[in-house]
C-alpha cells in the first residue's frame, strides 16, 4: 500500500514527521506500506510554481491514501488568486474526487478544561460531521467577477448540486450514522435556497433504505445555534460543502482541542486524504511547538478507513489517550500540573506508546 | 409618525402586545405615532392567500417604521414554497429596500448564567453584527431545480453582489463602527467564493473614507470557530447576507438569552423594520410565556435608528435592565433566586419602570 506525504506549509512539515514516526513503526512490524513525499501549497509553489504540481499529481493519483501536513502562509497571500496554497487543496480534492469528507468533533475528557463551553454542556461531545467536499458553491461553474447590464460590476459563484452527488454523500452519512448511534441531522436552508431544498429532499428519499436511522433536518443558522446551546443532540451531522465548512470548524472549536481533531476525505473507493482539521499555524511553525496528534490520529483514519484495519486505528488512538492520561502537553492544549512536552517529543511518547 | 405593527404568527401576536403597551405610553405622553396593525406570513396566508398581501404592502410601504413579532409555523410547512411565511419576510426586506441588518449580540450581566459559554469568556460581550439583507444567495438568480445536460437532476442557486450594495454596507458598517469601539471585522470566504474576493476589495476601498476605524478580514469558516474561541475580541463584525444569516444566530446563542435581542432592518434613508432575533416558537405559542423584551427592545431601536429619539430609546433600555436587575424573569431566562412571570407580567413591568 503506498502512502503519499504531503507536509506543505508552516508545520506541515513538523507534524508530518511524527506522524511518519508512527508509520514507520508499523512499517517496521511487516505492514506493507510505502511512504513517498511529495510538495503541496506554497511548498509546492516555491518548487515548482503551482501549488498541485504534475509530480504531486501523479503521485497522489498512484498512491492508496494520502496523508497532508497542512497548507498555507501569509509569504503567499499575495500571489495571484489561482497559484495560492489553498487552490492546491481544492485541486487535490477535486483531482482524487474526496467527495466525502469526514471531520469528528471529539472532546477529550483530559482535556475537558480546553473548551470555552461550560464543562456540562460539552463533557462527552462526540459529533461526527460529514461535510460533501467536491461540489457546492465551491466549484458551481459560471463564477467571477464581471459587469453586469447595468455597467457595474459585480462578483457571482453558482450553489449547485446534482442529485448523484447528494445521493452518494447521503449513502456515506447514512452508513456511518448505522455504525454510531443511528441518529443523523441534514443541514439545510431549505426555507430559502432551492439547492438545499433538492438536497433535503434527496436526503428524505435514501432515507427510506436506512429505516433504523432516525433523519432530523435542520436549518444552517439553527444548527449554528444549536451547536452552542445543546451540542450533545448530535450524533452524526450531513451538510454541503460550505456550510460544512462553518459547522464543522465550530463544531470542533467547542471542544477547545482543535489540535487534536483529525480529519479523512474519501473517494466512492475509500481512497482518502488525511489530515488535521487544524491548519498550517504560520506564527509557530519551525519552532517544534506544534501539536502533532491531529496528524497522528488521522494515521488513524487511515488504518480505519482506507486500509479497513480497525486494530491498527485503535492502537494509535489508544496510544493518544494514553500519552494524555499521562499528563504530556504540547502548548496549546497545556495546563497547570501537566507537563509541556515538543512536537518531536509528543510524537516520540506516542511511538513508546504503541 | 407611522408604525406599522405586524404580529405575524406563533408568539409574535402576544410579544407585539407587550410592545404596543410601551409605543402606547410613548403616545400617551405626546410623541406623535400612529399604530396600524397589517398581518404578515402565516396570519397572512390564513386571510388573503398570500404571506405578504397588497393590505401589508401599502401599510408598509406608507410607514415611517414597522414593528414585527415573528412569521412561520408548523401549519405552514407544507405550503408551495412562495406561500410559505418566510416567504413574507423576505418579500418586505426586499421590497422596503432594508439592506442592512444590525444584529448586537450583548450578554445582559444579570444573565450571565444562562449562556452555555464560561462566565470569564462571555462576560461583557457586546458585539454588533450587519449583515446585508437584500443581495447574495438569498436573491440572486438564477436559482431553481432543472435538469442538467446530462440528463440528471440539480438544484443551483447564485451567489451575486454588486459593487453599490458592498459600498453602501460597508459605509452602514462603518458609521457603526466609528459610533463604537472603530474594530470593524469583514467576514468573507475570500479564499474560495470570487463574490467575497470582491466584497473584500471593496471593504478596502471603503475603509480608506474611515482612517480612524481598524479593518480586519476573517474567513467565514475561522470567525466561527473565534466566536465560540473569543467572543470579546469583537466589535463591530459586517458580512454579506447568508453568513450574516448563520454568524448572527451563533453569536445571539453566545449569550444565552436569544430572547433578550432585538434587531434593526434599514434602508437608505433610516426606515426601519424592528424584530426580535428571536422565531415564532410556535410550542409556546398562545400561552402567555414568551419573553417580549427582546421586542421591546427593537422598539427602542426604533427610535434609535429610524426615529432619531436616542433619549427614548435608552429610556426604554433602562427600563429592561431594571425590571431584570428587579429580579423579573420570563421562563426562558428563568433561574433559581429570580421571579418567573408571563409575558405580559413582563410587559407591564417594563411599562411602570418606563
Ligand atoms: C483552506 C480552505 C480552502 C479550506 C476549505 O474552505 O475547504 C479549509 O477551510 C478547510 O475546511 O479545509
Ligand atoms: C426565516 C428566514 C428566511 C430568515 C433568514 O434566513 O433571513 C431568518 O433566519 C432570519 O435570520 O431572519
Amino acid at each position: 500500500m503506498k502512502i503519499a506525504v504531503l507536509p506543505g506549509d508552516g508545520i506541515g512539515p513538523e507534524i508530518i514527521r511524527e506522524a511518519r514516526k508512527v508509520l514507520e513503526v508499523l512499517q517496521k512490524e511487516g505492514l506493507a506500506i510505502t511512504l513517498e513525499e511529495a510538495p503541496l501549497g506554497g511548498a509546492a509553489y516555491d518548487q515548482y510554481g503551482s501549488p498541485y504540481p504534475e509530480v504531486t499529481q501523479k503521485l497522489a493519483r498512484e498512491a492508496d491514501a494520502v496523508l497532508l501536513g497542512a497548507v498555507g502562509g501569509p509569504a503567499y497571500d499575495n500571489l495571484d488568486r489561482p497559484l495560492r496554497p489553498e487552490r492546491g487543496l481544492l485541486a487535490i480534492r477535486k483531482d482524487l474526487n474526496l467527495f466525502a469528507n469526514l471531520r469528528p468533533a471529539i472532546l477529550y475528557p483530559e482535556l475537558a478544561n480546553a473548551s470555552t463551553l461550560k464543562p456540562e454542556v460539552v463533557s462527552g461531545l462526540d459529533i461526527m460531521i460529514v461535510r460533501e467536499l467536491t461540489g457546492d458553491i465551491y466549484f458551481g461553474q459560471p463564477r467571477g467577477i464581471r459587469i453586469n447590464a447595468a455597467g457595474e460590476r459585480e462578483g457571482f459563484n453558482t450553489m449547485l448540486y446534482a442529485e448523484s452527488e447528494v445521493r452518494r454523500i447521503a449513502h456515506v452519512a447514512f452508513g456511518i450514522a448505522m455504525k454510531r448511534n443511528k441518529k443523523l441531522c441534514s443541514v439545510d436552508k431549505a426555507n430559502v435556497l432551492e439547492t438545499t431544498e433538492f438536497w433535503k429532499e434527496i436526503m428524505i428519499d435514501v432515507a427510506k433504505e436506512y429505516p433504523e436511522v432516525t433523519l432530523s433536518h435542520m436549518y444552517v443558522d439553527n444548527a449554528a445555534m444549536q451547536l452552542v446551546r445543546n451540542p450533545k443532540q448530535f450524533d452524526v451531522m450531513v451538510t454541503g460543502n460550505i456550510f460544512g465548512d462553518i459547522l464543522s470548524d465550530e463544531a470542533s472549536m467547542l471542544t477547545g482541542s482543535i489540535g487534536m481533531l483529525p480529519s479523512a476525505s474519501l473517494d466512492a473507493n475509500n481512497k482518502g486524504l488525511y489530515e488535521p482539521s487544524h491548519g498550517s499555524a504560520p506564527d509557530i511553525a519551525g519552532k517544534n511547538l506544534a501539536n502533532p496528534l491531529a496528524t497522528i490520529l488521522s494515521v488513524a483514519m487511515m488504518m480505519r478507513y482506507s486500509f479497513n484495519l480497525e486494530a491498527v486505528a485503535q492502537r494509535i488512538e489508544s496510544a493518544v489517550k494514553k500519552v494524555l492520561a499521562d499528563g504530556l502537553r504540547t502548548a496549546d492544549i497545556f495546563e497547570e500540573g501537566t507537563r509541556k512536552v515538543s512536537c518531536s517529543e509528543m510524537g516520540d511518547a506516542v511511538v513508546a506508546a504503541l
